[in-house]
């Protein structure tokens, strides 16, 4: 099971050849991540941060760029998980545009820590549930 | 009449305070006004840049920073003109939270420009109904 | 008296007509705020959050852009203070290129607050003199 | 043969928990990237993009985050290339902070294209010299 999530390419993401500058993908990929976690786990990121206290910092991304972000496209995210550990998290983003076209591919692991300490914990339970929904094994 | 458009505040947009760093909130306003404009006109910003190689680069801006902008906030906007010239156009801002507390408000002048010389040039009529529309005059 | 300092216009700042995106014209008047700022006090920004507990966020802004900032520029700031209040102070930008040309002014007035509980307060005594140092009044 | 740059974090690096937010070190990587084309080719990136008409877009990226960034770190860049083909260009990032700790390692291959026509070409002879006088075979 995967979440589905669109939204456009916006003027500030394109760089002076017209196409999305690399890191603003990166940056569109936590904007959709952020979404996801909602509706995997069914609270926001929002909460995670301000009442958990915990975060989910990324520690190894690998990501294929296969064709350009276009001015105008719209973007359409798949996002599962592919494995959901003790403490950590590996996602699967699948991006493409309004032909279908993949564009962009990513796995991205994710820590669970605590923004007290900021050490490694365990993924709580309310969130477990929810991410294991979404993977695909 | 105004435009009238939300989005979520998202991660990316936050300082170290929690808060929206404000040269993000002038990155939010251009995607709304991007939105707007297409409301507004009936054609997209991709569409003039592409097409009729004509942008709107600002001029003048002046801003008032009313209340912080907090994450998980849903911002509106409400976007309308307060003046149509020959090559220039006023706009004004107010972005609201989910509480409708003013959080932002910007007056902001806007020139036609020729993408080719980049001298500017009078308003296509194809816009300048829409534009005025817009206006609170 | 005005502090100066130099960067160059790097790639990420431009937009698809190849001159700088207005809100990164901001972003980079943060930067240079922070140098300014560690030369007009002696102590450096991240101090002054991760220690006094205090920032300065903007509550007014206006700004004039004069002329485009093109890749391979480098921008020269200019930042002097033009009032330094009980709690806030009022800077003054000027942005020019390597011909001398002024492409920004901006004048911006930041409030001290305690990051503790966000409330307005009195600038400290250890940061008073170095701005009052570079008014010019 | 390495390049070693060095940038401090700013605060529009930073994201809530005070630490850089990621998508900002691929935005930082590109900066130093820049430098490091011109030290090693001897021409600008500006010239390559507005002369040449050529670009270096990323088809391919992998990248550990070891530690942290924190605000008030000055970051030491060791740029070098793994390998120049006919077309593409593997390149090494090695981030570390001030007390020498591996921050950030990351392996990069970009493709040279014509920007316009946006098809890959060889990389001309006026770079290739500086690319291989920087790879570690």
């Amino acid at each position: 099971m995967a979440v589905q999530l669109s939204r456009r390419i916006d003027f500030p993401m394109l760089d002076m050849a017209g196409i999305a500058f690399y890191p603003r993908i990166y940056d569109l990929a936590h904007r959709f991540f952020e979404e996801a976690l909602e509706e995997m786990c069914g609270v926001g990121y929002p909460y995670l941060i301000g009442e958990l206290k915990i975060g989910f910092p990324v520690v190894d991304i690998k990501s294929e760029f296969h064709a350009p972000f276009r001015y105008g496209d719209t973007v359409t995210a798949k996002i599962w998980i592919s494995k959901v550990g003790n403490k950590s998290c590996t996602w699967q983003y699948r991006f493409l545009n309004q032909k279908e076209d993949l564009l962009w591919s990513s796995e991205q692991i994710t820590v669970c820590v605590s923004l007290i300490d900021m050490q490694s914990k365990p993924i709580p339970d309310i969130l477990r549930k929810g991410l294991e929904a979404y993977t695909d094994e």
